[in-house]
């Protein structure tokens, strides 16, 4: 029979066997009492297993309050879990409430994280995954064999369309492939969705039309549920060719729901992640979640970036721009988008260390600060991906490269 | 001008008012370095105000990983920030970003946890809030004057459409005023959510031919959205009077478009909530919770029990029940869904600390595995609440109730 698997790392003061039995139960068929209806039968076909546990160090400190119980000492193990594909079936949000569920609750335990997860096959048919990912949106962006250079538009609220618009012309001259909305910037009384899109299409048209090259502009279509389809409505009509939304706020199901209308990459900015992650032992790892945005349909998603302004050590980013590009079910890869104080000198080591050129590296400040202007900003990081991907080191590059040797001055402080 | 203003718990190693304003400026106008179009007149206009820094403790050990700089003491505040209206509007995703965002990847917290939020009245006009909440909630049910006792399908996997509606059968003549589906249970294949619905309501029809009284059940419609709307058709159909969502993995916007519908109460179902409130300087409280999910429309929200079986201390519990039944926008309150390990005995701690009868009291194992049988669990409740109100304590209580007698001999541990 299918089964779906689950590797938590956990911690308990109590036995750990005990505890992975308590763990199973909780999502499956038990409560606190046997209840008259557990027969043997049901428990055989329908309780979730442990399928293996793997001790860990011992700590002298709580992770997490509230466990009872215990000696004072606790274990922290590696455990596997696993449930017949019979008890979910192929649901999406049924999937995370019996993966995820009230295990955080559990006094038992004082730390749990998800740290991946693992579905049979057969999930393909209902979730295929991102429609556009890697491929569709070099398509849709006309950029092959070098990574995609990216930018957000700063400040991220208090322009007008207009003045993003402007923003844009400017952006698009200095030779840019994608630009994005802030994750601050929907629809607000000082920047109207459909006035933004208008005054930005117009300028990357026309610049499409004279250059032939069109910019892709990721739009925060953020907003209420009805809102957000007539916002994917509204990018279509424009001819725009990419959709941003903010995945956490606005849910799974929801993005789900977008991502199935196909017809425009969805670009997923992963804001309100650093709760769900950062405490070690609570929350789930970056490998879990990347996952479940798959099965949503997502195609770009954030993964933050080497020596980012951000509190995550680099081991972690890598590990995420590996996820994202790693094989799940028979889907496509995920675009990683590298960003958080970004400004080309990153490329190297993220390079060295991901040696792929498919990602979205979005630059902010990393560009619109640049001394010779944004133009300069962009070929600065144009050089500097080429050079690292040559084999360059980042002083090797700065001499060929005025622009980029201008960026170490400013931002180099790595 | 009309603001939005947060309150958050934050930790730091370096100058507080320093971060504060760090945190501020990463939360509007602000990027890691000084960009061109960030001029003074759009700061005055647009940027986040700390309104208030309220010094708490100093720690020695760092609540999260990551953080860079600083002497190694680490100050705890309360802080509150107020953004301008006009940066988000009437957008309930956005607000979310604005209130969250990237705030918990700062490298400058070593802790940070969303406490509360307050918005213009002026929200209220788009986000009226339950449309159901207690008083719709005690109409469909029937249920006037005290709280309403529920329970949940146990085992959660595993019972067929059929063996489902033959508890049911057994729960209505035992005098019970709601049920639900557990949340691991929505649309497996050995009980598709039409069956259930159709074996289920007939069996409550019936019942409520025979006695006047239709129980309230609250089948449970998570799936993706498109199959979430059918159900809750599927529902109105039936002449169901509940729908129960997973809220978390289902999502905000999602569950608002379903809330928006107004035709059914939402019983929204928080599994997944631990990861998001359990470290204390991490993720957010309920307070700040449960006006997310009031704006989105739910009706009945989860709160947890006095005594629960899981690791939340009481305190939290009460004011999550004062939290619900708090004056949000003009909108009417929620009906505090307790449950957890709840079997009767808890009744009079929770009404000595949350002197109200306006909760719907969810028992699993405590009624189903009474020793009398299910009619006595739901009586020995019924007698716990009646006498808890009265004043009684639990062992005069234990005296005028044989059923509720047993109650303690089988659960009684607190």
């Amino acid at each position: 029979m299918e089964r779906i698997t689950a590797t938590y790392l956990i911690e308990t003061p109590l036995e750990l066997a005990r505890v992975a039995e308590v763990l199973a139960g909780e999502q499956s068929s038990g409560t606190f009492v046997a209840v008259p209806g557990e027969t043997a039968e049901l428990k055989a076909r329908y309780a979730a297993r442990v399928e293996q546990i793997e001790m860990l160090e011992t700590v002298t400190t709580s992770s997490l309050p509230g466990v009872r119980g215990g000696s004072g000492k606790f274990q922290r193990a590696r455990i596997r879990i696993s449930w017949p594909l019979e008890n979910v079936g192929y649901n999406l949000p049924a999937l995370v409430s019996t993966l995820q569920g009230n295990l955080y609750e559990l006094a038992q335990l004082s730390g749990l994280r998800l740290l991946d997860f693992d579905l049979p096959a057969s999930f393909a048919a209902k979730f295929p995954g991102p429609r556009f990912g890697v491929a569709g949106t070099r398509r849709l962006a006309g950029v092959n064999e070098r990574p995609l250079i990216g930018t957000i538009i700063k400040p991220s609220v208090g322009l007008s369309p207009a003045e993003t618009a402007e923003m844009v012309q400017t952006l698009c001259e200095a030779g840019i492939d994608f630009i994005k909305d802030d994750e601050l910037m929907a629809n607000p009384p000082h920047s109207p969705f459909n006035e933004r899109v208008a005054a930005v299409m117009k300028v990357i048209h026309a610049h499409a039309d004279r250059t032939g090259k069109q910019v892709m502009y990721a739009f925060n279509i953020t907003e209420e549920f009805d809102t957000m389809q007539r916002n994917y409505d509204t990018l279509l009509s424009a001819r725009a060719t990419c959709a941003m939304v903010s995945i956490n706020p606005v849910g799974l199901t929801a993005v789900h729901k977008l991502a199935q209308r196909g017809e425009l990459p969805i670009h997923a900015h992963r804001n309100g992640w650093g709760q769900l992650t950062r405490h070690p032992l609570l929350g789930m790892e970056f490998t879990a979640y990347q996952k479940l945005w798959r099965l949503a349909g997502v195609d770009q998603l954030h993964v933050n970036g080497i020596a980012n302004k951000f509190w995550e050590p680099d081991d972690s980013v890598v590990k995420s721009l590996e996820a994202c590009s790693s094989p799940f079910l028979s889907g496509q890869p995920l675009l990683p988008v590298v960003s958080s104080g970004q400004w080309g000198g990153q490329a190297f080591e993220t390079y060295r260390r991901f040696p792929s050129q498919d990602l979205l590296y979005l630059a902010g400040g990393g560009i619109a600060a640049h001394p010779g202007g944004p133009a300069a900003g962009v070929r600065a990081i144009q050089s500097a991906w080429r050079y690292a991907v040559d084999g360059l080191k980042l002083e090797e590059a700065a001499e060929r490269s005025p622009d980029f040797k201008a960026s170490i001055e400013k931002f180099g402080r790595s």
